[in-house]
């Protein structure tokens, strides 16, 4: 019988863990170092021995462990095969199968923004749907979708990897991933104030963000207080996503998006700007599309892991 | 026992029915017209009348009938709700029930394009598969999409709708759909047509285009045939749609692209093109994604539908 599962989010420098009741509460969370020494090969077992250590301190049996379920920074096909996590120092393996092994319990496991998504899904922004694509925006763009209640893995574990979607064939710089014109070069945080030094340069208009150190936070700050730089900006980034947004619903037609990452606590006037857009662009039967903001932050991960196994 | 199940894709002029066996053979096929007068009010009836007919001519009983599945030309939910279809004169209509009432059997439907993605992922373009996106060219660009063997319906029923993804935000010229800037303006006939055009304008050089008829088969007849204006062509449309289709497979990342409709008669060039395109754009986990050409026709719906049924 199922009384408790696991939700693990292994992250470059901290592994976070959650311990979850039956009904999907969470009972404590806990971090541990990430040891990419000797290329990641301690994870697993460091990750088996803090379940373990938490078993016997609450005295919890295997039998009543339902299985852990697991986010990976990297592409993870369904199987559980992992294709490769530079910031671990991974190459091929099948993560899932090596910590359901080191445990005996069962293990799911998924890329950590598809994980974060069924976290949101499950307890956050997306509470009440069933088919949300998830928006993080940070030093990255990333994505995550779930349709029917279940991770869109993607048949080579790119599934929801929207940042690199190419949206201006004529750029010149490349992205970190080698092509040109990412979706991420323009609304990740680099790219948003590359926009907002742009529009500064091209005039001696007067404006709160001359003079100081940009990044997304003053930029949306300065658009809440009126100043026309920091509007411009937020309009020439939400008319990009948003449209973007558009055609992502010209393909899978998703309930709602929820916005996430560090630039989301922009708070309202990015739900407001990107949902502007995405209706001048989307097809009509999909203008209607919700917007909500993320609201688990770093625990939508725990909380998309303990949704693998209760889902 | 499943002995038999009907397939059936009402277009605006016919409605094409194919009786198949359990195994999924094509036992015969025919069509009735499409009566939409009186507001389509007919077709439900007509259908009915038709599939009864043939289960009498046959000696099928209605125990031996594992269902009806439909292709409907309109935006279809899960349910069976159809949100409007307006080649048929019908509004918001669950056709599917209507239909199960009319002939007291199993219906399920789906939007046409879907159901004929469906049909060639059975038995058409992208058999062996069961992640793969359709894209349909012809006087429109038409899209369905199947994610392990199950149509992709969308929340709004705009699965699929990829001939209205935005791919240029500066157009002035408006969409059937009333937007600016869709795939479907430059990548359907004539879009391909008018890039022609505009390339046999920009100069004098000579061109088996001049002074003929165009249209997208001699236009890439032209190109195989070696012709400058034909190839610029060509790979202008590849560009595009190829760059679409990389960005598809950053939301979704299907296994395969199989391209159909009348347009996809141009065969290898077409897929060739595409392919060097997608490559170009696509995020390295997905760049060798498969490309297909349709091979199931008109047929490809109702083989959609029979699968609907005995997928």
């Amino acid at each position: 019988m199922t009384n408790y599962v696991f939700g693990v989010d292994i992250g470059g420098t901290t592994i976070k863990t959650g311990l979850f009741d039956a009904g999907g509460e969470l009972v404590e969370k806990w971090e541990i170092p990430t040891d990419t020494s000797d290329s990641g090969s301690n994870i697993i077992g460091d990750i088996a021995a803090s379940i373990k250590r938490k078993m016997t301190e609450k005295g919890i049996s295997k039998d009543s462990v339902g299985g852990i379920g697991m986010g990976v920074p990297g592409p993870v096909l369904e199987s559980g095969k992992v294709l490769g996590c530079v910031n671990l120092g991974w190459g091929e393996i099948n993560a899932a199968a090596l910590l359901s092994e080191a445990t005996g319990l069962k293990v799911k496991s998924g890329n950590d923004a598809n994980v974060a998504a069924l976290g949101e899904m499950w307890r956050g922004g997306g509470m009440g749907y069933s088919n949300m694509v998830m928006v993080t925006l940070g030093t990255g763009v990333g994505g995550g979708i779930v349709l029917g209640r279940k991770i869109l893995y993607g048949s080579h574990g790119a599934g929801g990897e929207i940042g690199h979607a190419v949206i201006n064939p004529n750029e010149t710089e490349q992205c970190t991933c080698k092509n040109r014109g990412c979706l991420e070069q323009y609304c990740a945080a680099a790219g948003i104030v590359r926009t907002a030094e742009n529009i500064l340069s091209e005039s001696d208009a007067p404006s709160v963000l001359r003079g100081i150190k940009l990044d997304p936070k003053v930029i949306f700050d300065a658009a809440k207080a009126g100043d026309a730089a920091g509007l411009e900006t937020v309009e020439i980034f939400a008319d990009r996503l948003g449209r973007f947004l558009a055609n992502i619903s010209a393909v899978i037609d998703p309930q709602i998006f929820v916005i996430g990452g560090g630039i989301s606590k922009a708070g309202g006037i990015l739900t407001d700007s990107l949902q502007k857009y995405y209706k001048k662009y989307a097809f009509h039967a999909s203008k209607n599309t919700k917007f909500s903001l993320a609201v688990l932050g770093n625990d939508a991960g725990i909380y998309g892991g303990a949704m693998l196994i209760l889902n």
